[in-house]
């Protein structure tokens, strides 16, 4: 017997005891020895759901499970997973993002040879006759897809979804085979880097308002990176692969990587000391780009040069925005796996505040900008320059089930229609008719002839606020009892008055839900 | 040129000859020609955008299109369905169900064995190592598993979620190969009709409030379909066969239905005849009932007595839950596809008020009671009767989409911050980020140096109803100019005032939306 049974053993034991006495005393009155039945059924009910479970079997011998790395949603935490998504919905509506939708599956020919190494990644369907297909990776290529299938020249468009990769599942860190994006891009030829900051400022407002404590913003630019590069003497062709093992340094030291880029990369010790100078150097935008600046080498190397001067407006905009230094980090380690980027990139961490946490966080957003990948798909190369932000969202639901209650309850039905006496059906369905018509959240048990203590109990279990409970009696006399489920006060109410008597209650009263938590 | 372009065409060609008169003619107020250029940038803009659209392929010569059966939506088309997607789940919260979410695709075996012929239509994936998957066909069977799996006793839960399904599309009738069900089930041992009549009312609820014209809720029950086949002298082993047969009546005439009883199912012309009196009969529940109880041979039969007694109870309830006689139609053809179903099955079927609608209506939500499915995943074959309703919102969108004015405007942002003059980057920035602070719908041009012309003329086109107008001098003086983008009526607010205006006048004002709608 485990520590949770006994305790339930014992409280049984007791309550038991206690109804026995209220039962031998006359002056008890009934109402007390009520509530103490009703409690010691609670209890046994309580007691008969504290059961290990495990794997099984179905009676056809098939294995009871879902697909390695996926999970099903139970309605907690789809309720916590709604919230979240409402909250950045609302945020990417706030900058006047139109919401678009595209098939979970496209032609695979559409995804091959954007997505570098990750490839292998993809998960393919069978050919069962006709097209080839992949379920989608990431939610940037249909993007890219769409917009030169459409022609379009210029959108500001969100896409919330979920993308499909057959990568090592981390349960723990929240890293899954099937997983929800949520993207922001902005697509069309502008001149400036008014978008790049606008995403900046975006990302900030989500992270905020998502309350997962201190985050910080990384900024990057993959021309000041290939510049890098190119000062340290590394040929063109390497960069993306030298960029590709950069990009481990979130989870790897230094020295892992230095022997990456000798081993695998081919640079030699010179090269990649100076690589090893640069990728140290991080902080405020202000402080790198002062570094930068006062670089001979870099400030002579025009690819470099390009960047910076990004940068420059960059520093300006995120000013203007009113986004806090402390918020936002340049960091010359920041690389993105990804081939596509052509610009600014971005990442977004989460500060870890137990050792737990720290696990479970780590990256939670990344984007950047990537001028090409429409132009791959458009007949005469004609490019529409993008730049986005995707939010991993599953890190973020991880990160919010650890820290928050997990008793959350999934219910908010109102208002509970039950009977004390038998052959009521007919009555509660009329009244429950009633409410549901009026919009009011209404439920009422199955069974034809169910006890009132058992309606009772179910409406304290899951938190519903009022009752409305009917016998001939009150059919009769065309009224209701409306009994509030916490006091266990009760009125008579008519039936015709019902429906605003509730909105007025429902309106104006602290419930239950809200007092215990 | 075709009719759009003409008109154009000469819309543009007057439109240039008054501007050039008001730039003759010094009485002409200078925002009298500002307006007449607006207009016709305006007209230049839309006749660019008159061009015809084909398929085509990308530079890398892949052919640009989505999946078979697939489509892409729109931002207007994400709003439809947004808003037809919220009424339906308003709705089930109303009757408490709780939301859950299964991943897209489940271990094939698990699929197995449960959909009959249309097995063949499931989309399976591709063997890349490790398990074998499909993509799931509808929401009826993962949610089986679930219940299974998480060994559930009883719950209401709703899923909305795309399924998928290898069939031939038809885009114009609303049959897609990725589509979306609105699925409502209750599971749970209740030995009552209570859940069966409260999917009726909820049915009826929903095809009410989608504004969908004259509809009709179809009502059959397995047993009673079962025990006109057994009257009828049928080897019980054809019912489900024979039953597959009778669901083609909504598509196929009688005389190809009897011949395919006879030649592919094996019945005798006697067991025909037998079967085609009664599949004829539909009418209100008590009509029908009423011409079954009058039949000695069906009340002779245990298994359409049972049905029948259900019937009896369905038919109090959904009185009692005030659902008009004139949208419930007991029908014996009613047979539905799927072997699972148990007892009363449901389908709502939507009038056409039009000819070309005609085409696109029909079945619109299709569910019955399944009691064995849920104990085919048990070890122990545990069974949870289950009854359930699954909407097929794709028809619902094409219908709507048919009817509604095809311009529906995907915008609402509620204010422009725009400038009158170079170099105002920062400025525009500073007063964005302010507004979506404030959590106000804000946007800006990402151009440097953006005309102002043009900024209003974006407004103009997009029904944004608010613009904040800056230049030096009013940046000097920390004030903004608010102008009214349809009356063009302009004043001037203080900076620190301007968020609380906006919010008063977007709470006050009919918007220019509204007004042109």
């Amino acid at each position: 017997m485990n520590n949770q049974q006994s305790v339930a053993e014992a409280f049984i034991k007791y309550q038991t005891e206690k109804i026995r006495q209220y039962k031998a005393d006359p002056s008890v009155p009934s109402f007390q020895l009520n509530n103490a039945e009703m409690e010691l059924a609670q209890a046994l009910q309580r007691k008969a759901k504290i059961q290990p479970t495990g794997g099984t079997r179905t009676s056809s011998n098939v294995i009871l499970k879902v697909p390695k790395g996926t999970r099903d949603f139970h309605p907690a935490q789809m309720r916590l997973r709604s919230e979240v998504l409402n909250k950045i919905t609302n945020i990417f509506k706030l900058h006047g993002a139109h919401q678009i939708d595209t098939p979970v599956f496209e032609l695979k020919e559409i995804l091959t040879g954007k997505y570098g190494d990750d490839s292998k990644l993809i998960y393919d369907l069978k050919d069962q006759g006709g097209e080839i297909l992949s379920l989608r990776y990431d939610l940037t290529v249909p993007f890219a897809r769409y917009v030169a299938m459409n022609k379009i020249s210029s959108i500001k468009r969100y896409q919330i979804a979920k993308v499909y990769r057959r990568d090592n599942p981390a349960i723990a860190r929240g890293r899954y085979r099937e997983f929800y994006q949520c993207d922001f891009d902005v697509a069309g030829q502008y001149e400036s880097m008014i978008p790049d900051a606008e995403i900046v400022k975006l990302l900030d407002e989500i992270l905020s308002c998502l309350d997962i404590g201190k985050y910080v913003i990384k900024i990057n630019h993959r021309k000041i990176l290939d510049g890098i590069f190119q000062v340290a003497g590394v040929d063109p062709e390497l960069f993306r692969g030298v960029s590709s093992s950069i990009d481990k340094l979130d989870k790897s030291p230094w020295e892992e990587v230095a022997a990456e880029l000798e081993t695998l990369r081919g640079l030699n010790k010179k090269q990649i000391g100076t690589i090893a100078m640069f990728v140290q150097i991080s902080g405020s935008l202000s402080k790198v780009l002062n570094i930068l600046m006062t670089n001979y080498e870099i400030m002579a190397c025009s690819l470099a040069k390009e960047g910076i001067d990004d940068m420059m407006l960059l520093i300006n905009y995120v000013k203007a925005l009113g986004i806090p230094d402390s918020r936002v980090l340049f960091d010359l380690s920041l690389a993105r796996g990804l081939d596509y980027y052509t610009g600014v990139i971005y990442e977004a961490i989460v500060e870890s505040t137990t050792e737990s946490e720290a696990i479970a966080v780590g990256s939670i957003a990344g984007g950047g900008r990537y001028d090409n990948l429409v132009g791959m798909f458009d007949a005469n190369n004609r490019k529409v320059p993008c730049v986005g932000i995707s939010i991993g969202v599953e890190r973020i639901f991880s990160l919010l089930e650890q820290r928050k209650d997990s008793s959350l309850k999934p219910y908010d039905v109102e208002v509970y229609v039950a009977s004390a006496q038998k052959d009521m059906v007919g009555h509660r369905l009329r009244l429950a008719s009633l409410l549901w018509d009026a919009k009011l959240k209404a439920e009422l048990s199955y069974k034809p002839n169910p006890k009132l203590l058992q309606q009772l109990q179910y409406c304290e279990e899951t938190n519903i606020p009022w009752v409305i409970v009917i016998g001939q009696d009150e059919v009769a006399r065309k009224v209701v009892k409306l009994r509030n489920v916490q006091s266990r006060a009760e009125v008579e109410v008519s039936e015709s008055d019902i429906v605003s008597e509730l909105k007025q209650r429902l309106a104006g009263a602290v419930l239950p839900s809200a007092v215990n938590n």
